[in-house]
């Protein structure tokens, strides 16, 4: 007797392989001690949450054991969080963005849930750059609708020519990711002001609204100070999606939000819906704690510093090993390309020298590989022979 | 051009009665003063968290600055918490039922969302008895599910033979919601056992499985300590959904837990799914201070008897006003008769007074009432004059 959906069953056939990575991970540290497993392939944030996070910790705790301390609140979240993301988001996109136009959400996830919920009619397209975030075709998939990758140029820069292509009747939003995981890279604002115009162009040509969804949770992760231009600002049917899982090392906590354009006409009733759907999802609200935390530490993050140091000593390690790769601008991952046509099996000899490493299969893109440098410097620059060893094994 | 789907546009023009209720006593409170207003509206406890809860609170905030304090985890819940809940899930239900059971959710509402998200194909049914908890409704609709209410017995019991009745080949899970919101009602072993019986008989007659879902997040609430029976172990098709926002005054937290039978035949597939469901529709994991804190005060509560006497109150109020109910043995609400038969003339009435209620129709069951006596015993005394006056003016 079928305990599942055909669907979900299918899923669980092809369980995540970043997971799989995650459980040998285990196995190699009890065998041969942590540091001497060189794991890139979780983007699990090892620094500490900034000291400000303790404070407001504290403060919290003095008063929990008062009524309320944990009470519900509006489904779109506390007055004050979405008060202190109002001015992040002003900052962030350089243009006012009230706290009428926020949703505090679940995280980053809990937020592409609640808009897909609200938008997506079943069939309706998802275009996203590829490689890309494999969840994204999940999230779209809850709720009957399609992921569409669209191969980036070599650069990983947007192909304005086959985003046109891909385009249909069909197409209701298009899910840009900048600064990109798993590539780093950070579009320009000609890549974006490209994307929008073609959106503009279809939406008169098909009658219906096609958005913008801007997946930001990198956005402060942004190592050489480039522009991260606003698509709130360029796009009138876009929306930004953010989480302080990276900026505030609080991933398990589940905080983000979702922000509307103030230049989308009749904003209300789209920001009505998400309101909703974050409620009818299940998430009834973004965890309390999380919200009053950042109600107080919005503006703070952790030290940028330190994963830019890590970031150049793995360029090195990599140079080293004479394994090719693009500089990746921001976020905490490099995307180089595999010695082996099948990365896979470039992936098998890493873990022979202990180093923990995602297939690009897993992200729309054979042939490469991914590593995430939550970790210590010491430890990426401790992983440069086994780096050089392992190239070595499949040339 | 349209923002949203039919569907979401459709559920934003029938908004919640509960919530505009909400707004109205924002109103009547700034006018005559929160004491003044009798607030019978919403279920948010009002009851500080018990003092363990600010222990807890304590020793996260001291490791607050370490590297992982609200790090990711394993998406079915960090280890101590699932030990945790396995001792309570275990004591409750009367039956072992160990950690791999068990997964850690984003409250009552996101296991729901979780589980149908795992068994739900489009166009199946989940039958529930009415009156019931109008965003059961919404939970299966987000997959493309559609609940089925079958009006309960006059007593509020279980009517056997219309769940008989409406059961069929699209029927994939009977809800049932004990002790009961809004009635208060708690089935008995008698009743539970002959649904079972019947869902036995349909899976043979229809091929599938038929689940049950054991909506328990009010099981501490028992007041008359009457036995609240395993579904668990009545049933080996049943999960057990259960959260802290009652129990902890955790409302805003957002935690809770799915437990599936220790008697379903390979409950390793669907304990499987539910960890990639609650991943992939955003949850990724319950909250991490939340799971910290039930890890260590999954055995406590707060004061069982404050309910008590708070319903005790309110059956005094209504009994002097000539307003007819049946008293509720668990849960914070009653759901009396309106003495009109539309509920809707009452509630304004009751308004009018300075009572907020909510209408019956906003739980499939019009001419009743809800009233939730999340509120002080003298609030409730207080109100007693105004129920009378509000039943005397539609009279």
């Amino acid at each position: 007797m079928h305990l599942l959906t055909d669907e979900v069953k299918g899923f669980l056939s092809n369980s995540s392989m970043i997971r799989r990575m995650f459980e040998a991970g285990i196995e190699l540290k009890k065998q041969y001690g942590a540091e001497n497993v060189y794991d890139f392939s979780l983007g699990n944030p090892d620094l500490p949450p900034p000291p400000e996070i303790k404070a407001a910790m504290q403060e919290l705790t003095d008063v929990s054991d008062q009524p309320f301390a944990f009470g519900y609140m509006p489904n779109a979240g506390e007055v004050s969080a979405r008060a202190a993301l109002a001015k992040l988001v002003s900052k962030e996109q350089n243009m006012p963005v009230p706290p009428e136009n926020i949703i505090v959400t679940c995280g980053a996830a809990g937020g592409i849930n609640a808009f897909f919920r609200a938008v997506l009619n079943r069939g309706d397209e998802v275009i996203c750059p590829a490689p890309y975030f494999v969840e994204y075709g999940f999230y779209a998939g809850n709720f009957g609708g399609i992921l569409k990758p669209v191969p980036a140029r070599k650069d990983f820069s947007l192909d304005i020519d086959a985003l046109s292509a891909a385009i249909n009747a069909n197409t209701r939003a298009v899910i840009l990711n900048s600064p990109n995981n798993p590539t780093g890279k950070i579009y320009t604002r000609s890549e974006l002001a490209a994307v929008a115009e073609l959106l503009r162009d279809a939406r008169r040509k098909f009658g219906r609204m096609i958005y913008i969804v801007a997946d930001e949770p990198y956005r402060f992760l942004n190592f050489d100070r480039v522009e991260i231009p606003s698509l709130l600002d360029l796009y009138d049917g876009s929306v930004a999606i953010g989480s302080f899982s990276k900026s505030l090392s609080l991933p398990g906590e589940r905080i983000g939000y979702i922000a509307v354009s103030p230049k989308l006409d009749n904003s209300g009733e789209l920001l009505g819906a998400l309101t909703l759907t974050n409620r009818i999802l299940g998430f009834v609200n973004a965890p309390v704690v999380a919200q009053k935390l950042i109600a107080k530490c919005w503006d703070c993050q952790v030290d940028l510093d330190i994963y830019r140091r890590r970031r150049d000593a793995m360029a090195k390690v990599l140079t080293d090993a004479g394994i090719k790769f693009i500089m990746p601008q921001g976020a905490f991952y490099f995307f180089p390309e595999s010695p082996t046509a099948d990365e896979k099996i470039f992936v098998q000899a890493l873990l022979k020298e202990r180093v923990l490493a995602v297939p690009g299969s897993g992200f729309g893109a054979p042939g490469y590989f991914r590593l995430a440098f939550c970790v210590s410097e010491k430890n990426i620059c401790d992983s440069a022979e086994s780096f050089k060893l392992a190239a070595a094994a499949v040339r």
